[in-house]
Order: structure tokens, then sequence, then C-alpha cells
């Protein structure tokens, strides 16, 4: 193995480095006589105990949404598990539900608030939080990341403008933040990043194409993201959920209101009801406490079974 | 068949339905006590003599570019099977030769003339090409779109003006195209649509973030345009290449002027050298030439292998 890589670096043009460097990396390498990861140690698999970043010896997690779906319910599984907690747009009383759940201590980053699904389409919304989480833990090992507009139409009446909202907080808010999140794990040395997307990122749903494209777009953007961190052992992956039951899902397709509606919905989900947030939560868990280091670019429906109808 | 299709439409519900038409359609159905497809007959296999659109008796293709990769070959295909062509953006001499070659009338349209790749990233680019060719043919049957902004860095230097330019010009293009080409095909009862995209809007190449992710955002496109037309008989699909035998792929990449990089280059390509665009176009004839009319919603890589290393 050693010797395979020593040849790998020896011609100066590995082949993942070409895909994740382009020209002007072999042009270095090159140059260098050398390929660019030389001087890399290979990430090593997690002992029994994770990996901690944070100064205060406290493995500690970023939560950039904790007021809708399945936020609160994963800073809750957090607190469990005795983390420190650095959350925004934070649903009423929670701070003090996760101290007495176990979380030794609670940063609520403000400025981040909104009715609605978080949107954080501008620069700098999701920086604000790494840095306040760097400024007290000096570190973090776990983040999970929810941004998201809903809306869309069919091919033949969707709008630009449509597409431009869905753009700007369904692919560049998720761009923002992993540029904000991803270097401090890079320097640390390693950490988890899962960010929720939507299933219909990777099943189409041609009724809402806005959302189903920049969702495809938005788990491209983790999968390129997680090749490009993964020798400096960071994962990225992306959660997909669908038919999520909580009152924004509902409102949003109308079902609320119709029952008629909510029995068309159900007839599309093989599991034949909605998913509780908690579940998709306590799935992205295991892609976040430290335990499973070995699982990066990967995109994961929570969503029923949705994602294979008619397969 | 026939039973169970009644028993779907008396429904209201049809699951396909709700993904498409979304809570207002159900809406409607629900108060017409039918499902929407009722007024529809299945769309039948081609016969020996494809579907003709044109009221000219001559089937009728649109190449959105004719100057640059597989969009002249494409062209000239066209031209050897008798086709009328609607051509934009056409390399010098093509137009005689087209003629030459067999096509009884080749409509060159201007506008679109640019040097580089093409970009029909403004509404309407695509709209003067289809209302030309309804005007000079009464109807068209076959679509090839290119449309393209090469570009991008990695995740942690990818900039928000590179990932407008692609939002604008690999994936905006693309639905605005979709939306001028569809209507007259779906009106006209059938037809067929290649689109091509790259092979990194499946692959990641993370290097380039902002095209692999636009391109991703453009193949998910198709395939929920496919999806929302598949039942009038037009079938929409993504043949995505990489590593195209043309100065505009080796310049991008600085292969023309550096033996290294073209080094590194054929070692990512499990063929071991470049496509010939002409092979490309020769793979799109065959989704668009009339004679298979069941192949809908896919995304094709042309690529060498590319996509499957490393599987």
């Amino acid at each position: 193995m050693s010797e395979d890589k020593k040849d790998h670096d020896a011609s100066g043009l590995d082949r993942r480095n070409f895909l994740k460097a382009g020209a002007a990396g072999i042009a270095t390498a090159g140059a260098a006589g050398a390929g660019m990861n030389t001087a890399m140690a290979a990430p090593e698999p997690p002992g029994e105990t994770p990996r901690i970043n944070s100064k205060t010896g406290i493995r500690t997690a970023i939560v950039t949404d904790a007021q809708l779906n399945m936020g609160p319910f994963l800073a809750k599984e957090f607190a469990k598990r005795k983390y420190n907690l650095v959350i925004a747009d934070v649903q009423k009383g929670l701070p003090d539900e996760l101290r007495k759940l176990g979380a030794p201590d609670v940063l609520v980053v403000p400025g981040l608030e909104q009715e609605g699904p978080n949107n954080e389409g501008k620069p700098g919304a999701i920086q604000t939080v790494v840095d306040a989480a760097m400024e007290k833990f000096g570190g973090f090992d776990s983040v999970f990341i929810r941004t998201a507009w809903h809306g869309g139409k069919n091919i033949l009446e969707e709008t630009t403008e449509n597409m431009q909202l869905s753009f700007d907080q369904n692919c560049m808010a998720v761009m923002y933040a992993l540029q904000a999140v991803l270097p401090p794990l890079v320097e640390a040395g390693g950490g988890q990043v899962v960010v929720q997307t939507s299933a219909t990122g990777e099943k189409p749903h041609p009724g809402l194409v806005s959302y189903s494209v920049m969702r495809a777009a938005a788990n491209m953007m983790c999968r390129c993201a997680a090749l490009q961190v993964a020798d400096k052992n960071v994962c990225v992956n992306a959660v997909g959920t669908n038919f999520m039951n909580y009152p924004g899902f509902k409102h949003t397709l109308g079902a609320d209101k119709d029952p008629k509606i909510m029995e068309a919905l159900l007839a599309e989900i093989p599991l034949g009801r909605l998913g509780e947030t908690s579940e998709a939560a306590h799935f992205a868990m295991a892609l976040l406490d430290g335990h499973n280091m070995y699982t990066t670019g990967n995109f994961f429906p929570v969503a029923g079974g949705f994602n294979h109808t008619g397969m």
C-alpha cells in the first residue's frame, strides 16, 4: 500500500488530485516533483472515544436551525450525549430543555431568527455562528445545516423568480454554510457535517421544478465538498427528507386543510404515513456523533420509501 | 389495463398526477370527480416511419448550437437522413454542406452567434429559434440543445460570481430552452429533445464545484421535464459529455499547451483517450430520430467510462 502511494505521488499526477486541483494543481505538483498528498498522513479510524476539537475537552455541535423540522430533536440528542451546543433560530424554551437534558453549555447565536423555513442565502449568515462557536468553545466537531425555500411549478410554468429564490436559498446557502464550517474542521484535523436537503433532489418532483432541481444541486455540492476534504478526515453527507410531519410541510401542500390532499399525499408514500422529524434526527445522529468516520459524500433519503417508488 | 386505468381515474387521486400537478391539481381532479388523464389516449409506439410534426411532410430538427462540440456532427447526421434543419450559431460553410448531404431545406436563425461555448441564459433566446422553425416549417420533431459555461473552483474557494454564471448559463438556459421547445411538441402530439449537459452532473468534479453542481441541476431539470410531458409522447433526455476532443475543452484545462496536463487528463479516463464529438453525436441521434420513443427522463454519459471510475 505505501509503495503504491509512493509511486502515485512520484508521478506528480495523482488521479484524485487532478480532479480536485485541476490544471493549476498539476502544474504545481509537476514543478515540485511530487503529488499533493505527500505530507498527509491518512486519516485514522475513530477509537472508542471520538475525537474532540473543542479546547473545552467536550464535544461540541452546531445546529443552524433549532426551530423547525429535525433541528430541535437533533439538539436534544446532542444534549443527552453531553455535547456543548451552538444553536441558532431557536425554538422557545429549548435552551433550558437542552441544559436539563445534560448539555454542559448552550450558546444561542442571534441574528438568524425568521418565520418559516430557514433562509441563509446571504453570505456570512452561518459564518457568524461559526465565529461564535470558535470564540466560546475553541472548536466544534459536528455540524447540522438546514436551509430551505419551498415552492415551485412544473417545467411549463416554472418562473425565473422561483428559480432564483430556490438557487439562493437551497443551493447558495449550502455553499456559504460549507465554506464557513469546513475550514475550522480541516484545520482541527477532522469532523462531520450533515446538510438537510430533500428526497426530491434525488428523485424528480416534476410539479416543483425549482425545488427539486436546486436540491439536486445542493446534493452535488455536498458530494463535491466531501471529496475535497475527505483526506482531511472531514465527512460531509446530505440527508434528504420528504413527507415530514411538521406544520410547515402540511401547510405548503394545503394538506392541513383538505383531507383529500392528505389522502393523495399518503398514497404517494410506500410506508403510508408521514415521517416524524425525530426519526430523521435519529438517522442523522449516526452521521454526526464521531463513531463512524468512514461514510462521506453520500445522499441518504429519509422519505418513507419515496425514492424507490416505481423502481 | 383499461379497467385499472378507469379505477385510477375514478379515484381522482392518480399518484402520478399528484406529483405533477400538486395540491391544486388534486383539488381540480376532486371537483371534477375524475383524474387528469381521462381524456388522454396512451402514446403509441412508432411505426416503421417515424411521426412528422412539420406541415411540410418532412421531419425537421432544431440544433441550437451548430458551431462547436457535437452540434455540427448532429446537423450533418440529420442532413444525411433528409431532415429539414433549423440551426443557430452556425459553423462557417455548414449550411451548404448540409444541403449537399441531403437536407431539403436549411434555416439559419441569426442572433445566437457568439465566441466560445453557447450561452442562452437570457429568456427568449431559444424562443426565437422555435418561432422561426414554426413559421417556416409549421412544426419540428427533434431538438438538440446545448448551452454551456465552463469554470469553477473547489468548495473552499468557489465564488458567488461563478455560481451565478453557472446557474444562468448551465441551468436557467436549459429551463428557458425547454419552455420554448416543449409546448409545440406537446401540441403536435410527440417529439424528442436531447439536452447536452456534462458527465460531471452525475459524478462529482470537486475542483469545478459551480460547473458540476449546475450540471446536476440541469440533469434534474430534464428529468422533471420528461415526467411532465411523458404522457404527451414527448421524450426528454440529457447526454452528459466529458473529455471531448475539441479546442474549447483542451484550452479550458490548459491541455493544449502543457503535455503534463494532457497526460494527467488521460490518466483519469478509463478509455485512455479523448472522445470525438462525432461519437457523442452518433449516440444522441438514437434518441432523436423518432425510432425509439420509449426512453425518457434519463441521463446518459458519453465520457470514456469516467462516471464509473472508482466503482
